[in-house]
C-alpha cells in the first residue's frame, strides 16, 4: 500500500465497536485515530483493552473525534435514537460515515443523514458486514445466473438470537428512546437486507406483518416477521427474534436453482465459509438429482474487515482523486430502511398489507 | 416373520405406486396381492414392469381389488376427487386403507373418508413417507427436549420442485376435476404437516394465505404460501410451488435451540439423512459457540418401506390380535386437511386472515 490509510475516529465504546477496531486495526487501507466517549475514562479502556496505536487520541466527547483534522471518517455505533444528530454533524464536518444498523428511526431521519452526507461529500455506508464477504459475491453471482438459478421466486430470511436476561433488561436494542425498533431494527435489517439483495434491491410492492410479534413492557419489538411481495410474483418471508436460540438462515429458490446458507449474517468460521446451492434438480428413480453442492469460500480477512478495507477505499478515491462517493450504499440502506418502516406500519396496524414507501 | 404378511391391493397405476410397489416389497411383513387399473392391459404391464410377484391378481378395475378376499389393504394414489368413492367403498369391504395424499378435496369429505373407516374397524393412513424415517424420530426427540431446543417459536417450511411443461398441461395435479387443490395438496400437504409435526400437533389459531399465489389457466393453484399464528405466540410460514427448483427445506427454532433439514419431504440418499441442529448458542468473541451439528441418521429401508411396515404392523395388530385401529394417523391427517382447507380459504378471501376449522 502505497497510499496513506483512512484515519478513523470511533464515537462511543459500544460493544460492537470492539469487532469493528479489530476490523480497522485489520484492514491494509486504514487506522484507528481517536475515540471519543462522553467519559474519557472509558474511552481509555476501551483503547487499551483494544490494541489501538499509541498514537490514538483518546477524547471525553463525541465532538472532539468530529474536531480532529487527522480524522478522515467516522465509525459510529451510538444508540439509534443519535444518529440523526452526530451522523448530521460528522458530514458537516466533512467526516466520511460507516454507520451501524439500524442507521435511522425511520426513512425521514435517514433522508436528513443521507442529505448531510450527499451535500459534503463524503462517503456514507452501513455496516452491515456479511455484504462483504467473498462469500457474498459468489452467491450474488449463483443467484444471477439464469441456468443455474433463473428467475428468484421465493426467499425466507430468518435471524434470531437469545441474549438471555440481561440484554432483555439492560441493552440499548430494548430501551424505547435509544432503539426504538428494537429487533426488527437490529436482527431484522440483516434478513430485510437479505431478502432485498436476493431481489437484486428491487423494492417489494407490499409488506404485510406476520402475527405474533413480541414487546417488552415499553413496547419495543423483541421478535416480529412480515411478508413481502413484489408485483412480478415473487414472494418473501422473514422472522426475527431476541427469545430465541441462534438461527441466520436464508434460502432462495428460483425457477432453476436453490441457494441455502446456515449463517448468512456472521459466518460460522473467520477463515471459510460455505453456502449450499443446487441447479435443475429433477426426481430420478426414487430420489432427485442433482443433490445441492456445498460450496466452500475461503478469506485471508474477516467480513468486518473486509467492509472496512472497502469503505476506506471508496474514502480513499474521494479524498485522493477527486471521485464522487459510491451511491450503491446510501441507495441500498435507504431501501432497507422503507422496508423496516414498511413492517413497522403494518405491525401498528394490525397486520394490514402496507404499500412500502407510500403509507 | 413368524406371521403372514398383510396383503396389499392397489388402486391404480400412478407413477407414486410404482415407489409404493417397492416398498410393499421391501416392507418384511407386507405383499403385493393384486392391482386394479381401468385398463387390465395398462394392470398387467406396471405389474410386470414393478416386480410384483407371479401370484399378484391383475385386474380391470378398482371394484375387484376391492372383492378380492384375500387384499387385507388397499394402497390408494388415486386422483383426490375418486378419493371419497373408493376409500369408503374399500372401508366398506373392510379393507385398511393407506391413502395418498391429498387425502381429500376439504375436511368435509375426509370426514366421510374417517367416518367409513371408523365405522368398518379398519386402520386408516396417509402415506406421508417421511413421516416414518427414522430421522424424524430423532428430531422430534431433540424438538422436544427442554434443554437442547426449549419452546418452539417459529417454523419455515418450503417444498418446491419444477417439474416441467409436460406436467403443467398433463398431469393430474393439475387439473381442476382431478386434484382441485394443486399444489396446495399436493406440495404444501407436506409443508402444512410439517408445521403441525414441529408443533407437536396443535392446531394453528389462524391462517392467512400469502400474496402472490400462481394459478393456472383453470384456475388450481401452482404456487402458494401462508403464516400460521397459536395463541401461544408461535408462528409459522410455509411456500409451496410447482414453478421451482427442487427445494425442500425445514427450519425450526426455539427458545434453547436451532433445527434444520435440507431434505426433510425425501432425504438425498435413501441410507442415510441428516439435519443440523444446535442448542443454547451464544455469541462468544467474535464468533458463536455453538455451531449446528450434522447428525446422520442410517436406515436399512428406505422411508416409505418402514410406512407401509407401520401400517401393516398396525394392519396385522387388528386382524390377528383384535386391537383397535390406531387413532393418531386419523386424527393428523385431519388437521393437516383443516390447515390446507383454511389456507385454500384465505386465498379465495384475498388473503384475510381465516380461524382453522370455523369459516
Amino acid at each position: 500500500m502505497s497510499e496513506k490509510p483512512v484515519r478513523f475516529g470511533i464515537l462511543g465504546c459500544a460493544s460492537i465497536a470492539r469487532k469493528i477496531s479489530r476490523a480497522i486495526n485489520r484492514a491494509p487501507n486504514a487506522s484507528i485515530q481517536a475515540i471519543g466517549s462522553r467519559s474519557i475514562d472509558k474511552a481509555s479502556r476501551f483503547a487499551s483493552e483494544n490494541g489501538f496505536p499509541a498514537s490514538a487520541a483518546v477524547y471525553g466527547s463525541y465532538e472532539a473525534v468530529l474536531d480532529d483534522p487527522d480524522v478522515d471518517a467516522v465509525y459510529v455505533p451510538l444508540p439509534t435514537s443519535l444518529h440523526v444528530k452526530w451522523a448530521v454533524l460528522a458530514a458537516e464536518k466533512k467526516k466520511h460515515i460507516l454507520l451501524e444498523k439500524p442507521v435511522a428511526l425511520n426513512v425521514s431521519e435517514l433522508d436528513v443523514i443521507l442529505q448531510a452526507c450527499e451535500s459534503n461529500g463524503v462517503q456514507y455506508m452501513d455496516a452491515t458486514m456479511w455484504m462483504h464477504h467473498p462469500r457474498t459475491a459468489q452467491m450474488r453471482e449463483f443467484l444471477s445466473d439464469p441456468q443455474r438459478f433463473g428467475q428468484l421466486k421465493s426467499v425466507h430470511s430468518i435471524f434470531c438470537y437469545n441474549p438471555g436476561p440481561d440484554f432483555l433488561i439492560n441493552d440499548i436494542r430494548i430501551k424505547p428512546d435509544l432503539d426504538g425498533l428494537g429487533c426488527l431494527g437490529d436482527a431484522g435489517w440483516y434478513c430485510i437486507r437479505a431478502i432485498l439483495w436476493a431481489a437484486d434491491y428491487q423494492l417489494p410492492e407490499r409488506v404485510t406483518a406476520l402475527p405474533n410479534p413480541e414487546f417488552n413492557e415499553s413496547g419495543v419489538i423483541l421478535s416480529c416477521g412480515a411478508s413481502l411481495s413484489w408485483t412480478d410474483g415473487k414472494i418473501a418471508t422473514f422472522y426475527c427474534s431476541f427469545l430465541t436460540n441462534l438461527t441466520m438462515d436464508l434460502t432462495c429458490a428460483g425457477t432453476n436453482g436453490y441457494l441455502h446458507v446456515h449463517d448468512f449474517v456472521i459466518p460460522f468460521q473467520e477463515k471459510v465459509a460455505s453456502f449450499y446451492g443446487a441447479s435443475n434438480s429433477r426426481w430420478v428413480n426414487f430420489g432427485c438429482e442433482p443433490t445441492p453442492t456445498k460450496h466452500k469460500v475461503a478469506t485471508d480477512l474477516p467480513h468486518e474487515a473486509i467492509m472496512v478495507r472497502e469503505f476506506a477505499r471508496l474514502v480513499a478515491s474521494i479524498e485522493g482523486n477527486g471521485l464522487e462517493p459510491e451511491k450503491k450504499w446510501p441507495i441500498i440502506s435507504r431501501k432497507t430502511q422503507l422496508v423496516v418502516d414498511a413492517v413497522k406500519a403494518s405491525i401498528d396496524r394490525a397486520f394490514e398489507p402496507v404499500e412500502v414507501g407510500n403509507y
